[in-house]
Order: C-alpha cells, then sequence, then structure tokens
C-alpha cells in the first residue's frame, strides 16, 4: 500500500541526507499529516524553511541530539504538533564523522561522535518513546511496518565489522557498529509493542559528509531508503539493509 | 610450539578473569619473563599482590584505564622493565556493565561504559604501540600470533549482533559491539606491522561481573582462552573467538 506514515520526525533535517528525506517524503502520493524537521540551527536553515514555508505540514523544530536539556520540553513540542495520534515515524539521521585514524583518535573524538551517533538515537527514542506506543497501540494495523510505528536509523557500512578491509576511521566505525547494536537492541525489545526497527546504509552519498566523489546522488539513495521503508516488515532478522535493499552483514 | 610470549600485560588483574589470566599464564611450561598486572587499587589487591611475592616476573602497576593522567608516565613506567625489549602481548581486560535496559541507560551510564570498554583499551594500544611494534620486529619469526606480538581485547557475546535474542543491557551491548569494531580496526590496521588482533568471549563466567550461576568457572574459561591465544594466527578472518575455540558472529 505504499509508504505514507502519518506523523513522522527526521533528524539533522537541515542538510544532507535529512534535508532530501523531507524533500522525497513530501512527494509522496500521500505525504505526512505532519514532518517534523528538526535541526541545530534553524536560524540558517534556509532550504528547510522555504520548504516549510511552502508546505504547511513541515514544521521545523530545534534539536541538537546531544544536549540533554534539549530534551526538557521537546516531548512536549512535538505532542503538540501530532496531537495525540501518535508519532508512525522516527528517523535518527543527525550524525557526524571525525575523521581520526589510530593516532589521532582520542579521548574527545571518540566521545563526541558516541555522543551524537548513539546517544543522541537513545535519547530521542527515550524522549518519543510514548508517542511511538502510542502510534503503535492506535493503529488497527497488527503487523511491524513504517507506516504504523518504526524507528529507522541512519548507520553506514562503515559500521561494519565483516566489510571492513580499511581500517581507520576510529570514532565513527566504533559509533556506527555500537548504532547497529542498538538498533538490534531496540528491534528485539520493541517488536512485542508493534515497533519496528531497523537501520540503513545509505550508500556512499554526495554530501557534505560524503564529499563530491561520493558514488552516489542523494536523490538516488534516499529514493532507495524510501523504497525499503514501504517494504521492510517484521518478518525478517536482516535489519541492517542499504540503500538498494541489499542487506549488509553486521 | 605453545603459547609463550616474553612480556605480557594484562589489565583488570587483581580479581575475576584477570587474576585468573596471571595465575594460568604463571603455570605455562615457559612463564612470561614479565607479567605485567595491572589494576586500580594495588593498594587492595591482596590477591593478586600475593602472587606478585612469591613470583618475581609479576609487578602490579596501578592503572584506571578512563584517566587521561594515568597515561602520561605509564608508557615509561612499562618499558622500565621490559628493558627494550617490547611487548609480545597486551589483554585488554578490564571492563564493566551497568545494566541499564531502554528505560534506564543514560548519557551517564553509557558514557562511563564506552570511556572504559571502548575508550580504555585505545588508549592502552596508544600507549604501548611503540613497545608492541618493538617486539614485532625484533622478533625472528615472521607470521602472526601470540608469542611474537598480539592484543587481545576482551569481549562478550553480549556484543554480538547476530546472538542477541534477548535485548536491554543498553550501555555493555553497545560498548561491546563498539569494541569490535575497534579491534576489526586494529586487526586490518597493525596486521602488515606483524602485530595480530583479535577478540575473545570468554563464555558466561563466574565471576563479579559473571554473578554465582554462571555457566562457565573462571579455571574453564581462561584455560580455553591460553589454548585460543596458542593457536590463533594471522590466517582467518574470524578473530571473534569464544573459549572453546569456536567464532562467535559479529
Ligand atoms: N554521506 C554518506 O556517504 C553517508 C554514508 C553512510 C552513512 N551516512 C550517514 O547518514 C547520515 C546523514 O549524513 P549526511 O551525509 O547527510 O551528513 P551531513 O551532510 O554532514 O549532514 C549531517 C546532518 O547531521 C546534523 N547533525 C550533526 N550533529 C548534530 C547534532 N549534535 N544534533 C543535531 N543534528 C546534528 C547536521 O546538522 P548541522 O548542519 O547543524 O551540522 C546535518 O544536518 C549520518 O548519520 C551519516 O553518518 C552518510
Ligand atoms: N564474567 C563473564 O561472564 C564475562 C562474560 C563476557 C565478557 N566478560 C568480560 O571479561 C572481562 C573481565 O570480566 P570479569 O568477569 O573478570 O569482571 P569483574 O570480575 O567485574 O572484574 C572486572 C575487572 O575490571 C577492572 N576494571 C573495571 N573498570 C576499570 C577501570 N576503569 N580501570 C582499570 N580496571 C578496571 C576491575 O577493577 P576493580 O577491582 O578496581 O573494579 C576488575 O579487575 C570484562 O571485559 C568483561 O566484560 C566477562
Amino acid at each position: 500500500m505504499g509508504l505514507q506514515p502519518k506523523n513522522v520526525l527526521i533528524t539533522g533535517a537541515n542538510r544532507g541526507l535529512g534535508l532530501e528525506l523531507v524533500k522525497q517524503f513530501l512527494r509522496l502520493p500521500s505525504p505526512p499529516k505532519t514532518l517534523l524537521a528538526t535541526c541545530r540551527s534553524p536560524e540558517n536553515a534556509k532550504d528547510l524553511n522555504d520548504l516549510a514555508s511552502k508546505h504547511s505540514n513541515v514544521k521545523v523544530l530545534k534539536l541538537d541530539v546531544t544536549q540533554p536539556t534539549a530534551f526538557e520540553n521537546f516531548p512536549k513540542l512535538v505532542e503538540s504538533f501530532i496531537e495525540g495520534e501518535g508519532l508512525n515515524l522516527l528517523i535518527n539521521n543527525a550524525g557526524i564523522n571525525i575523521r581520526h585514524g589510530l593516532e589521532e583518535a582520542d579521548s574527545e573524538s571518540m566521545m563526541e561522535t558516541y555522543t551524537t551517533n548513539v546517544i543522541g538515537p537513545l535519547r530521542m527514542v527515550q524522549a518519543l518513546l510514548p508517542y511511538i506506543k502510542q502510534a503503535a497501540k492506535s493503529s488497527t494495523d497488527t503487523s511491524l511496518n513504517c507506516n504504523r510505528a518504526a524507528i529507522v536509523n541512519m548507520s553506514s557500512i562503515l559500521g561494519s565489522m565483516a566489510e571492513n578491509q580499511s581500517g581507520g576511521l576510529y570514532p565513527y566505525r566504533t559509533s556506527k557498529a555500537a548504532l547497529n547494536m542498538l538498533t538490534k537492541n531496540m528491534n528485539v525489545d520493541l517488536k512485542s509493542e508493534g515497533i519496528l526497527c531497523f537501520c540503513m546504509h545509505p550508500g556512499w552519498v554526495q554530501t557534505d559528509m560524503g564529499g563530491p566523489n561520493a558514488a552516489v546522488v542523494k536523490e538516488t539513495s534516499i529514493a532507495g531508503i524510501l523504497d525499503v521503508m514501504s517494504k521492510m516488515n517484521g518478518e525478517t532478522s536482516d535489519i541492517f539493509i542499504d540503500y538498494n535493499g541489499q542487506s549488509v552483514p553486521w
């Protein structure tokens, strides 16, 4: 029946893959009723603000996923937009990559990356779980899918031990491996609540993070990701999927 | 030719698996010339001090792997004991498990566990890499093994995504998945230097961490681990091994 979650939240929505997610969600045959697009600095999020001015379902919310205080009022703010309906889809997209090898990696780069890429998504889920559960419960659907209630974490093939042939990038690789475990844990823990959890590798994509020489353009990556989201259900234990729909080994 | 690394360092050596490692290393046909046993509080490490008083090759060193300042003089101290010979085997055994589920896990428990279980081993390697390289270089052996130069990280099956059927334990599971990536990264990055890196699952063992109902006693776990150490070489890409010598899926 296609991807049509009613209420969606995307982190890091001001540029790169997050912004492209917002764009393509708006072009779905049945776009979200509410699309909460979070970013650290709404005042500088020109492209996102432009989209919001044209699409009344887009709400731009300020959120730095590393700031504990940011989460104090955030759930109530989300609630005010989704008005008792619950949150169907949370996409933890915000992430950083501090390119430190074995010699450069230090406590600071390891911690900052872990805080953003792992603790950030954990906090998001903790803050919004009541609304995601609400979405799962109030659905007439009893299967697991992204229209009913789902958490999707943007991981990376660089978080795959099995695919790691080149080493390096210590803060990023360790954080994405940990994010994969976070995802697997949530997949196990939240299944019985009717919530689907999985993680994705978007490909090596031309964004600020991926750089200009990346193999894939944003449009292709996100089109693939939306296709995967439309198809994922609770029937497979393969929950690390790339933008082409291929399973990535852990 | 059996396990006979000349100079060995073990973290968290005052109790549990670390202490049992020290005991069984001392009982090898060719025990280490120097066995550096580190712990946070040597003043309280009665069993370890008793061993050191009977075995002059055992040196008890104070080290908290989460304290950056602890690493300032530590490499020089290690050097003073191994006297230009290099360090053949580093065993990153120290670890903690703060038992937090999805609701309880917070920034503090996530960070503390990551700092101890992941950044700790990273710092150990950074601090001691010159000596491990020295051991690799000065060896007439050209293959990869634990007698020449190796880094062994004590991981856990709880860090395996593939084996995760029960969820929970967020700080610990994510940290051990990240430690596995750290290990894989070091395996890739240090192979060409003649250094072997792998990680182990010791079984569910009766220690303070494993609890009294655990399935395996320390003696059996560590005997198995020493046997694996004697056999590991650079010829397999399976580098996550349990105490029975079985490969654990990532
Ligand atoms: N591009 C690739 O090739 C690639 C490959 C694999 C995986 N990924 C993953 O895909 C996701 C998106 O990557 P991208 O390529 O779009 O990266 P990007 O162009 O660098 O964008 C990163 C986004 O994350 C946001 N962000 C960073 N730290 C944040 C924080 N503390 N709180 C809130 N937002 C924060 C950034 O906000 P600001 O603008 O405020 O900095 C920005 O919106 C990341 O998780 C990345 O790891 C990307
Ligand atoms: N037991 C099991 O069933 C099991 C299963 C899988 C994996 N493991 C792993 O095996 C390793 C050893 O576990 P165990 O069962 O022997 O645990 P344990 O009995 O709790 O002993 C843990 C050891 O780590 C040390 N330690 C903790 N934090 C430290 C720090 N910041 N700096 C230096 N040392 C620190 C402790 O020192 P203090 O005495 O000062 O606290 C102690 O020596 C751990 O990495 C654990 O994750 C154990």
